[in-house]
C-alpha cells in the first residue's frame, strides 16, 4: 500500500489535473454530465444500497445510536432526493464566465472582472452520504474538481456514489477525477491532505463545531467556516403580538435541529408582562423547555434558571433561553456579546428601532418582522447551498454557486505601455 | 510592563470595541477624519522626522545598507505624498452601505445583501512608514478598525504617525483606537496576535515572499496573501513586431523591482528568428542581462544558459529569462507549471490565441497587446489599493475599498413564517 504521502500527493494530482479541465467545460457538457449522474445513480440503487448495508453493519457494531444509524442509512426515498438534486443544479444558472465588472481606462485599455472557479475544494463532512452527490454537483457546476471526505462510517456508501459520478463525467468526455472521495479513513490521510495548500484552493467543512475547529486549526489551506447558529428573536415593546408569537415559535419550534433555529428569545420589559405568559403557554405545548433571567421567572414561575453558559448554548433542540432587557440596546448588546453571527431577528412595529437593529446587529443575516428559519440558499432564492458561513471573508451566509467561484481580470489592450 | 499576552489583549480589545463605532459612522465622519489626519500630518512634519531620524539612527547602527535605509526614510516630499494619499482617499466613494444585490421571495421576503465592513483589519509590513497613513486611511475610509505592524526599525516613526491620525479621529469624535500601531516589536508579540481570530477578522502581510509565508504559516485569523509576481509576456507567432518589443520592454524596463515586473519572455518558435536578436539589442540597451533555453541561446548567442531555478525566480531587477516554445500551449503550460498566477500577458493579432490564452492562463489579470505593469489599483481606475492579492479567495488582483469590506443579508419581512 502506497504510503499516507503518496496516497494524497495522487489525489492532489488527479484534482488539480482534472480541475483545468472542469474549468474550461462548457454549461452544456457540465449539465449533460449531471444529467447522466442522475441516471446513473437510480440505475445503481441496488448497488448504493448494498455498500450502505455494509457501512450499517459496521456502524452498528461500534454501537452506533438509532438516530446515527438513520442519518447514515442510504433508502430508495434519500437515493430519489439525490438524484433531484442533480437534476436542480443543472437547472442552476453557470456562475463561470459571469461579468461582474467592466469599465474602460482612459488609456484605452478594456478591463473586465470575470467570475472564474475556484480551481479545486476540499469538502470535509460528516455521516449523511447524500452530502456527496450534493456536494459534488455543486462543484462540478461552478467549474472545480471536488476533493470529498465524508465520515468514516460512510466510506463504501460515498465510494459507491463517487462511482456512479465519475462514470458520468467519463461519459461526457470530462476527467472522472474532477469528483474524488477520500477511500482511506484513517485520521493521518486527512492531516496531511490539509496541508496540500499547493494542490487545494479551499476547504469547506460541514459538521459539528469541533470537526470544524479542528479544520480550522490543522489547516494551511484557506478554510470557510460555518461555526454555530446561536440565533436570537428580540421582540420589540412596539412588537405585534400576534406576529411576535407566531415568529419567535417558528424560529424554536418549526425544525429546531438545525442552524438558523433561535436559540434566545430577548424581550423588552414593557412588553414582558403581556407577551411572556401567553407565550410560555404556547411553547409548553409546543414541547419546549424554557430557561432565562431573573425576570423572565418571576414573569413566568415555570421557566427554569438559565445556567451560566447557557447564552452562548447551541441547543438544537426544544430548549430556549428567555431574557428580559430594559432596552433596543442591551437586545443588541446581548446579541453582538453572546451570539454566533448567525441569524438575528427583531419583531417591531417602529421604524427607527427596525433601523437600529439592522444596522448594528452584525450577522450574516439581520431580519425584520420574519423567522430566522429562512437563512438557507434555496430559501433565499440562490439555489441549492453548500453550507452557511459563519466567516466574513470570501462568503458570508448561504454559500450557492457564485460563493464557489473567483474571478480574474480579463484586460484588452492594443499596444499600451506603463509610463 | 505588561505581559505579551495582556499587551495583545488590550491592543485588540481596543480595536474591537472601535470597530463597532468606526462600522457605523457615516462617509462625512469618515472623510472628515481624514482630511483632519492629512492636516496633522503636514503640521506635525518636524515631529515625525524626529522621530524618523531615532529610527535611521537605529537601523545605521545595525548595519543596514543604503537602499535599506532610503526605505526607511521621512523626507517631506514622502510626508506630502501620504498627506495627499489621505485626501485621495476621502475622496473616493465610500463602499460601506453599497447594495450588491436585492430581489424579492415568493412569499413577500425582500432579501437586500448590503456591504458592510469587515471588522478589525490587521496588516503586518516592511519598513516603509508611509504604509502606516495608506493602510490606516483605506481601512478606516471601509469602516474597518486596523492594527498596524509595520517593521521595527520604523516602530518610532510608525508611532508619531499613528499618534497624528488617532489624534484626528478623536477631533471628529470617533474613537482613536480605530488605528493602533503595535508599539512592541519583539517577534511574539506577532506570533501572539496571530492567534486572535476571535477578535481580529483578516490578516494582510504586505512585503517579502518569507515574511508572507511566516505570518500564513502562523496565523489562526483567515490571511489575504500577495505572493511573488513570477510575469510572464508571451509573443505569440502573429504578433506586431514592433509592439511586441515595446510592451516587452515596458513590462520588464519601466520598473523592474515591482510585482508586476515580466520575468519570463516566451516567443513562439515561428517569431524568435525576426524578434530574438532585435529585442536582445533592445534589452542590452536598457542595461538587462537576458538568460535563456537553449534555442534562444543559439539564436542569440549572448544569452546565458538559464539556471535550474530560473523559471520560478522572481528576479525585481533587470534580469530577464528568454524561453523559445513550440506552440500557445506550450506557452500556457509554462506559465501554469512556472508562473506565481499574477499577471500574464499575449501579443497577438490573432483572435483565436487571444481568447484561448485569456481563458486558459488561470492568472489574477490576463491581458492582450498591453504590459503587465498595469496590475495596480490605480492603474485599474480602483482608486488606492492596499495591496495584490494571489489568493483566490475573498480578493484576486489589486485589492481597493470594496474588497476590504463583507455583506451582509438585509431581510424585511411582514410575518412572514416558514412551513
Amino acid at each position: 500500500m502506497a504510503s499516507v504521502k503518496d496516497y494524497v500527493q495522487d489525489l492532489c494530482k488527479g484534482a488539480k489535473s482534472a480541475a483545468r479541465g472542469i474549468a474550461g467545460a462548457d454549461s452544456a457538457t457540465k449539465n449533460r454530465a449531471l444529467l447522466l449522474m442522475a441516471e446513473n445513480l437510480t440505475a445503481a440503487a441496488g448497488e448504493l444500497k448494498a455498500a450502505n448495508a455494509e457501512d450499517i453493519a459496521s456502524a452498528r457494531a461500534d454501537g452506533r445510536n438509532a438516530a446515527y444509524i438513520d442519518r447514515l442509512t442510504l433508502t430508495d426515498k434519500r437515493i430519489a432526493e439525490m438524484v433531484d438534486g442533480l437534476r436542480q443544479v443543472a437547472t442552476l444558472p453557470d456562475p463561470v464566465g459571469e461579468l461582474i465588472g467592466g469599465w474602460n481606462r482612459p488609456n484605452g485599455l478594456q478591463i473586465r472582472k470575470v467570475r472564474v472557479p475556484l480551481g479545486v475544494i476540499l469538502i470535509i463532512y460528516e455521516s449523511r452520504p447524500n452530502v456527496t452527490a450534493d456536494a459534488a454537483s455543486l462543484c462540478l457546476k461552478a467549474g472545480n474538481a471536488c476533493i470529498l471526505r465524508g465520515g468514516s462510517d460512510a466510506v463504501n456508501s460515498n465510494m459507491a456514489i463517487a462511482k456512479q459520478l465519475s462514470a458520468a463525467l467519463e461519459s461526457v468526455g470530462l476527467d472522472p477525477k474532477a469528483v474524488q472521495v477520500v477511500g482511506r479513513t484513517a485520521r493521518s490521510v486527512v492531516g496531511e491532505i490539509l496541508k496540500r495548500n499547493d494542490m487545494i484552493d479551499v476547504v469547506i467543512p460541514r459538521g459539528g463545531e469541533s470537526l470544524i475547529r479542528r479544520v480550522a486549526e490543522q489547516s494551511t489551506i484557506p478554510v470557510v467556516k460555518h461555526y454555530k447558529g446561536v440565533c436570537h428573536v428580540y421582540v420589540d415593546k412596539r412588537a405585534s403580538l400576534t406576529m411576535a408569537q407566531e415568529i419567535c415559535l417558528n424560529a424554536k419550534c418549526q425544525r429546531p435541529a438545525t442552524c438558523n433555529a433561535m436559540e434566545t428569545m430577548l424581550v423588552h420589559k414593557d412588553m414582558a408582562r403581556r407577551f411572556l405568559p401567553k407565550m410560555a403557554k404556547a411553547f409548553a405545548k409546543a414541547g419546549t423547555t424554557l430557561y432565562g433571567c431573573k425576570a423572565a421567572r418571576t414573569l413566568v414561575p415555570g421557566i427554569k434558571p438559565a445556567k451560566s453558559d447557557a447564552w452562548t448554548t447551541e441547543y438544537l433542540d426544544l430548549i430556549l433561553n428567555v431574557r428580559v432587557v430594559d432596552s433596543i440596546e442591551e437586545a443588541i448588546e446581548h446579541i453582538e456579546t453572546y451570539g454566533s453571527h448567525h441569524s438575528d431577528a427583531i419583531v417591531t412595529e417602529d421604524y427607527e428601532a427596525a433601523q437600529k437593529f439592522l444596522n448594528e446587529v452584525d450577522s450574516a443575516a439581520v431580519y425584520v418582522n420574519a423567522s430566522t428559519r429562512f437563512t438557507d440558499g434555496a430559501q433565499f432564492g440562490m439555489g441549492a447551498e453548500i453550507g452557511i458561513s459563519t466567516d466574513k471573508l470570501h462568503a458570508r451566509g448561504p454559500m450557492a454557486l457564485p460563493e464557489l467561484t473567483s474571478y480574474k481580470f480579463v484586460v484588452f489592450g492594443n499596444g499600451q505601455l506603463r509610463t
